[in-house]
């Protein structure tokens, strides 16, 4: 017995996502069936359908950034009944077994963590399909707990975009008075001025076009830099404690190497790849600064968000779709023409669903 | 007034250092004079002597490892009395005032420290000379105390070679049961493994050379990786908390970053200029690592190193030489051919200075 789910999927790398029915798994003692109510697009969504990054498997349905309400629980579940507003975001299984999973650090699992798409079930070996469906069937351990007094329709994007950013700003203790840059208004930019600005930061917003100042202000930025102005970057050299580099292509970082304080750090959030041009190691020498990855977040930090936007009612600015328009979606998502998110209303695919 | 040195200068980038008599400035309330007793030889001595890093002011007094015993004192001068053992490294002022200096850290001082030579004094303006020379007049507060019981022939490297090293251990927590890596087996690199086996860390040397072995065991570490050694490399993925970079010319470093452990840093302290071939971000990403740089290390803990190198009766390798063989001294260290550290026996010149 199996669980009859319909999404929309790309057959292969060339051809647009389109109706796919396929089967959810029956529910263990530890899963819980999700009706998935709004699906976030995230920008590696389309990498993965175009296999941009190679290994996709198809057909793939992406979505992780899934938020829906419980309709059914393994009998071994504790934390969630049914009728829980809940998310789930990049990761649906880990090890739970190594030093990062035991962390709390599930991302960086050292059997590599379950991809909520595009991955392999540790135990039935069968693919993982995401959030471009109507329900989910996932292990109440990467199930998150979403606050009831947000405006759900712009939640999912915290589980991805946000969660990118937030776990930086915490691993590098940002706070009351802290001095943050963030690098590129885009989801995951935008993301970065909310959270920093909440967490008491002052935070700034590196840019190289003027119209987005207004924009990045109204986000909660103090302070707005023009990259390609040499006046306004020599300002700011040796002043931010923490850069979030949010760029997802490939890009300069040296000229924003000296703005770092004594210390500092600039961690890429969104760009996977050869950096280029070279970087030039004197200004990390001189300054002990550094240059960082990050990869999302884990669970308890995902949770620990959700509960902070909670707190300071913070969601992300979202475009509503209908599943049907994501392909319309995906090509304006490689203009940059979205601001900032856009979330899919599942809603429209149930209605194809029932028909 | 003032005071008559001998020392060794280059007049320009492409004469070889000969003997030059100057004068040191008379000493100011807070200044102490030093009789220079062994001088070490740091491969910036090199570098700058010949103009590589451009900005050299001829002529130029090389030497920042600089051990000997005070032989007059200002009259406010109070932590040191006439023949106290004492060193003077890198640095001979700073602006005592910013943040970094305030914590201890005038290394990174935001007006830049003064170099204890081709630099400039702050008071007189005058250009600062190393110690190459038989004298030296510097500020107590840029003295460091010398632990007696120590063989004070082998302690001048410890003031450059030994505290960027240091100063990156620290910073980054070694201990008891750190996994610390150190590639490059030179005047920084044998420091590197000595101190970071004596604070407890597990040490492993990457080398390209396995006649590099027996020696990188006898000064402490407890594992050699052969970099070239694909299987070796291998085994040690996700491994090491901090890996201390300190070779001197351009190299690859996107092998070392995938054996960072999560979160684990690699630090820059040999290399200045332009990294090549270009780094990677996702093994940055996929594991929360970074790549830093860090530039010797503060007066504090200066003094902390030469206090724990007392304790633990830690010196460098040296190779003694007279002042006259210097420039023989800088061809052999072009060609690594030194183990570990150049120190001058200044009594060489003392001779000189007389006839």
């Amino acid at each position: 017995m199996s669980i009859k789910v319909l999404g929309f999927a790309a057959e292969s790398n060339t051809t647009p996502l389109a109706p796919y029915y396929f089967e959810r798994r029956d529910l263990r003692p530890d899963d819980v069936l999700i009706d998935i109510l709004y699906s976030g697009v995230c920008h590696s969504d389309l990498h993965q359908a175009r296999n941009d990054w190679h290994g996709s498997q198809y057909p793939i349905v992406p979505g992780h950034e899934i938020v829906g309400r419980v309709v059914a629980v393994g009998n071994q579940v504790t934390k969630f009944q049914v009728g829980a507003l809940v998310g789930v975001g990049c990761m649906v299984d880990s090890c739970r077994e190594c030093s990062p999973c035991q962390h709390g650090l599930e991302q960086y699992c050292e059997e590599g963590c379950i991809q909520t798409y595009n991955g392999t079930d540790r135990h039935d070996h069968r693919p993982t399909y995401g959030g471009y469906s109507t329900r989910i069937v996932c292990s109440e351990d990467f199930v998150l707990s979403v606050p009831e007094n947000l405006d759900i329709k712009a939640v999912p994007p915290l589980l991805c975009a946000g969660i990118t950013t937030w776990s930086p700003l915490r691993h590098w203790n940002v706070g009351q008075g802290s001095k943050v840059a963030v690098i590129g208004l885009g989801g995951l930019g935008h993301m970065a001025i909310k959270l920093a600005h909440a967490l008491g930061a002052e935070v700034t917003l590196f840019t190289r076009s003027l119209n987005k100042v207004e924009d990045a202000k109204r986000l909660g930025a103090d302070h707005i830099v023009l990259s390609t102005d040499i006046e306004q970057m020599q300002a700011v050299q040796n002043h931010f404690d923490l850069i979030i580099d949010t760029v997802p292509n490939v890009h300069d970082i040296n000229p924003y190497v000296p703005t770092l304080t004594l210390s500092g750090t600039l961690v890429f959030v969104g760009f996977l790849g050869e950096l280029a041009p070279m970087i030039n190691t004197v200004s990390l020498i001189l300054g002990r600064r550094s240059i960082a990855g990050s990869a999302i977040g884990g669970i308890q930090e995902t949770q620990e968000l959700l509960d902070f936007c909670g707190e300071h009612q913070i969601t992300a600015d979202i475009e509503m779709i209908q599943m049907q328009e994501i392909n319309e979606a995906f090509t304006r998502m490689e203009h940059s023409d979205v601001k900032y998110r856009f979330v899919i209303d599942m809603q429209s695919l149930k209605v194809t669903e029932t028909v």
